[in-house]
């Protein structure tokens, strides 16, 4: 019997998750997905996951229900309209109106449960620190406090000599660099989605935050834009 | 208008997390009540949590769905026997197997979305590092690597002068220092339920860890144990 090393790996059916479920196999690891049917309001977004979890034939692929709802204070989960065509730099609070509360905390906890009961030793986000500045769980400094935390959490930090990490390969990368990496390792980008307000069939609006940053980055790879917009929403 | 400081406590109708209601309304907390339906085997945690957010007449009281049964891995929330009559500390393998992979993780990562939706800066939670020692997330060294990473995962470590932090009151106390400092502050027990192995109307079996732990407590604080017992399964 051959010693598989395990890995969960977030997937929200975007093209940052989708990259890291190609870099973990590339990595060698037998891939666990979790995705998380929060009240976002596209759940096309899960739909996506799926495709990404058959296209790269992971092990498993849990989707987990959890309400954000509840709590209120996002553009992604409440009634507040998601803005469109501005400069994605421009917040005038700091923070973008689309970041939900504590999101990537409790998404990561969820992914801690998960990579303890199967004895997973890594974590896969694809988070990054330049695309999302705005985004204080996007940051290096709270991956890395989050990763002190769950080794005192889990059974890892008790009984196991081998740590719990968090990979997060795209935090330093431009969304081309990511993009590139993604091509070179196989990924399908046609198969994720992006878009803050796609329709019902996951084609993208072209003029949120999210798809302008995308658009963007096919641009300054090189490469076609294979994403489904809605008619005429596309790119110039 | 008087500038009211908020907290969210966990409360999971049990006696910890009453005892820390009534702490924190003794603080001048106006207190915000968060629980988790968990595929818990008694659903009767719920019905008790309940009636302590109203004995206290809390702010609000928010009930929130996650599946850790998902993920399986304890006899809390699986088919797994609830161990009846041992030694509550004579745990073979170190960790009981009651432990919920992760579960304060998860309940403090929402309650610091809840939190932050709310503008609290004060998160309570009833962990006792005496009588579950067993619990990796019950310990002081993890309660203060959750509250470093929280400080680093929302707009408070961003925009906020004042950090959020997570009150443990009853971290060092015995099970019979709890019930005293509860009843000075105004705890009805008897609304709380401990039991691992509840009938359905939330008598308790007399006879699992949870059970001993807490009739022990009544017996060495010299208070009448005013616990609902199933016919026949009180203590002697």
């Amino acid at each position: 019997m051959t010693d598989v090393k395990k890995a969960v790996v977030l997937l929200s059916g975007g093209l940052d998750s989708a990259t890291c479920v190609a870099l973990a196999q590339t990595d060698g690891y037998d891939v666990h997905g979790i995705s998380f049917r929060y009240g976002q309001r596209h759940a096309v977004e899960l739909e996506a996951a799926r495709q990404i979890a058959n296209f790269f034939d992971i092990n498993d692929h849990k989707v987990t229900d959890i309400d954000l709802r509840a709590f209120g204070g996002s553009a992604l989960t409440d009634d507040i309209e998601v803005p469109k065509d501005r400069d994605a730099a421009d917040f005038t609070d700091g923070i973008p109106i689309t970041y939900v509360p504590a999101r990537n905390t409790i998404f990561l906890s969820f992914a801690l449960a998960y990579a303890e009961v199967i004895g997973a030793h890594d974590i896969f986000i694809g988070v990054n620190a330049l695309d999302y500045s705005g985004y204080p769980d996007c940051r290096p400094e709270y991956i890395g406090a989050f990763e002190v935390m769950a080794n005192l959490a889990t059974r890892a930090g008790i009984e196991d000599s081998q740590p719990l990490r968090l990979r997060t390969p795209l935090i330093a990368l431009t969304k081309a660099e990511i993009i590139n990496l993604g091509v070179r390792n196989g990924v399908d980008y046609s198969l994720t989605v992006s878009c803050y307000d796609p329709d019902d069939i996951g084609r993208a609006c072209g003029h949120c935050d999210s798809c302008q940053l995308r658009s963007k980055g096919f641009l300054e790879a090189g490469i076609s834009d294979p994403t489904h917009y809605q008619p005429g929403a596309g790119p110039e």
